[in-house]
């Protein structure tokens, strides 16, 4: 461990983490008020576990070393392997387990964050927040369509528009890989490779399924291995389904003959009829037989989203069916099902959409300190204010300059500001400067110098008129 | 790294820390919101930061390999030095001394998990939350005061009556500890043994600034050293100014002719003015001069509250004024003014004063699914109940046994519960029955048993007046 000899420290966050200033956290909090109001009147619950989880949780039991240097893990008190959790999903599983008692189905939503050792990039961090929603304890296939109907509830409440929640069921693609005659041990590796479909196009699909292939940066991916009649299958179910059509018909036709694929079929068909019975907008959902998504632990129906103006952005929402993930701590299968937002990219997405504008400022008023002696006037004004509701706050700062006073309400971003000089007093009377109008009109930093000094953007009126005039300002 | 060899993991969370399963957590959800209201109609505006730093960040740069072991640090990716944060401050003077264009005074409130590896106890976990208030940049006694205030605030916004906020100046007692001709490098130690007055007694204080001491498990407390006359400078001052009568004035007359304790006498005469002039009402606050906090970064104003109704709970809302903290990362003073809530310490402390109720359930209402074949009209009533704002959900389980719905409704803790047969779909009705009435008469499991099929909790009525009348119920 090496240590740095210097007295002061730089002050730093470390590589891929990062701080989230007010604006940005502002706008956070009301984005998740919003998902969390969507899903609780769906029924979810909150539940909050354990950050921290131990290894073999997060890994199973027979996890490397190596594993556990995927993850911040590292020995912790008393000795033992610990790691922060990577997603919400596993410890969800890990909390049913140890609660035998718990009513089942459970109906749970959970945030928080979730911590990966990937390697840092634009918009990809080491720490960011995961809101994931789940149905654990049946395999009743109107579990999976309350997660669609909780999906589209969420982007509606939101305030996005336009937007597709897209679904399929592994079991067609497992029917495939039988029907293929691929070896059971390869179906998490082709549903891995399959899902880079949207994202790295066909023939980089076609190649990794085979002998592998070098991507842009010039590194070897390794293949699957298929041979190449296995290929041309997955490449004729994939060509005919993603064509225009019915495209649970065309599955049908080619993979009639496969049981599991037929339940599957008859899966997405129940979903359809379940999403229409609940009067879903039929624009905001589609079958879309060519997601499987990448995770080894789906069994069944598959959800993932995209934003029609924001393709770039790729699934902001996606997740699917798990029916054997719990069967890691107990010696019984309890399926469930569910999706999980990335937080930061869907909150980036709802700025981009300008369906979130970023507020610099929770106070309105400013109450200025003109003369020091008349400190208690002001604080009961300021008390005034706040019995009103009208968030408020008092200079604080060092500095007895009123124009300073006003500059940090500008900086700051506080609409009002309120001065009172002995005049005022006298004449029982207070003077509003009103920063946001004409703010538009003073961009550049010299204009706004002048602006904020400017006569004409404010009001002065009685004392005993100044909570009814902001309140019709502010609406 | 010692490894299970079974397949099977046991579904246990690490020592020390716990889940909030969903009532916990509805109420954590429900405090955090009103806490939240409160500071936001003061202007504090919300801040995330890094739950993981650098080292040196919260260690400073002269840290060992064992102040690193005392947090949750580990050699994380780039063989980096990083620990989870243990406490909320630090990591906001690093924020503050990393954006030099920040408007300041700053008023920001945070909330997250801090990690300790404390020992475990009851009530005392390794990870749990903080949410604290501060004002950083400005040397103005007035922020002071506003901290003081938006503490009341909370407490009033949480429902809280009987609590009492405690203040006063580390400044009083340095000059105590100049004037007893007690050296300067031992004035963190005096404040961090003073501190115990409240829980440890004051002979136990008194024994630890002298020799030391045996706690009550028998271990020895190493003592800080002091002479029998500065120890009884100490006493003197402390019975003095805990006696009744004004404490201030008898600081005064004890310490007057020492002028670092003549400022801290008047900042508390300030804080006490401004506070009066909030309109704060007398009986929340008090001046206390035995308060002094036991973290060695504060230099003015100290704050700490007690909820008068349940003493053993301690101080679930403390801070004071630091103004060398930010100099750490940078070569400029930033003072700043703070203090920080024990989340979960004060829950408990709100279920206790039942000033918060456990919810089992968000839903109202449990749509349940006799038959089948007419799970779409099922579909389309629960989407009636949703669309009324009314948080509703339907059986997704397996189970096709209507009694086993029911039960699944008063297990989760849903009010409500829709039955409808084919009987009933012919009449145009719905039986809705009611799990809340009468559920106080039925506490043994086995009479709850009897109660939960008994016809005469339960209505049947027009199905076009379902809506009208769960809204009623509701209220």
């Amino acid at each position: 461990m090496a240590k740095k000899k210097t007295d002061k420290v730089r002050p730093q966050v470390l590589k891929g983490f990062r701080d989230y200033p007010p604006p940005e956290q502002i706008a956070r909090e009301t984005m998740i008020g919003n998902v969390r109001s969507a899903v609780e009147l769906m029924g979810f619950l909150p539940l909050q576990t354990a950050s921290l989880e131990l290894a073999e949780t997060l890994l199973g039991s027979h996890y490397t070393d190596d594993n556990l240097a995927e993850l911040f893990g590292f020995v912790g008190p008393d000795d033992v392997n610990m790691a922060l959790r990577y997603e919400l999903t596993v410890s969800l599983a890990r909390y049913v387990a140890a609660n035998p008692n718990l009513a089942l189905p459970f109906r749970r939503y959970q945030y928080g964050n979730v911590w990966r050792v990937d390697k840092p990039g634009p918009g990809r961090y080491r720490e960011f927040m995961q809101f994931d929603i789940d149905i654990v304890g049946t395999s009743n296939i109107l579990a999976d369509a309350e997660i669609i109907a909780a999906m589209v509830a969420v982007f509606d409440g939101l305030g996005i528009n336009n937007y597709k929640v897209k679904y399929s069921s592994r079991k067609i693609m497992n029917g495939l890989i039988k029907f293929a005659g691929i070896d059971d041990n390869k179906a998490a590796d082709v549903m891995r490779v399959v899902d880079k479909l949207n994202k790295q196009g066909k023939d980089a699909v076609i190649a990794e399924l085979g002998a592998g292939r070098t991507d842009r940066s010039g590194d070897k991916i390794k293949g699957v291995g298929l041979t190449d009649s296995q290929i041309a299958e997955i490449e004729k179910f994939l060509d005919s389904v993603s064509g225009s059509g019915n495209s649970l018909e065309t599955a049908e036709s080619l993979l009639g003959s496969v049981q599991v694929s037929v339940e599957g079929i008859n899966d997405l068909k129940a979903i359809e009829s379940h999403l229409s019975s609940m009067n879903i907008d039929k624009n905001k959902t589609e079958i879309d037989l060519t997601i499987v998504r990448g995770l080894a632990y789906y069994t069944g129906p598959v959800f993932e989203t995209v934003l029609l103006d924001l393709p770039e952005f790729g699934s902001v929402f996606s997740g699917g069916r798990y029916d054997n993930l719990v069967s890691r701590f107990v010696g019984k299968q309890i399926p469930g099902t569910g999706a999980s937002i990335g937080v930061d990219r869907l909150l980036a997405a709802l700025i981009e959409l300008k369906a979130l504008k970023l507020e610099q400022s929770v106070s309105k008023v400013l109450v200025t300190v003109m003369d020091p002696e008349r400190l208690p006037d002001y604080l009961k004004m300021l008390h005034q204010l706040r019995e009103a509701g009208i968030p408020s706050e008092i200079f604080v700062g060092d500095s007895k300059n009123i124009t300073k006073q006003v500059k940090y309400a500008d900086k700051v971003g506080i609409p009002f500001v309120l001065i009172v000089g002995s005049n005022e007093f006298e004449a029982g009377q207070v003077t509003i400067k009103n920063l946001k109008a004409g703010k538009e009109k003073a961009k550049e930093t010299s204009e706004r110098e002048e602006w904020l000094k400017a006569e004409e953007i404010q009001v002065t009126i009685s004392a005993d008129k100044m909570l009814e005039y902001l309140k019709g300002e502010l609406g």
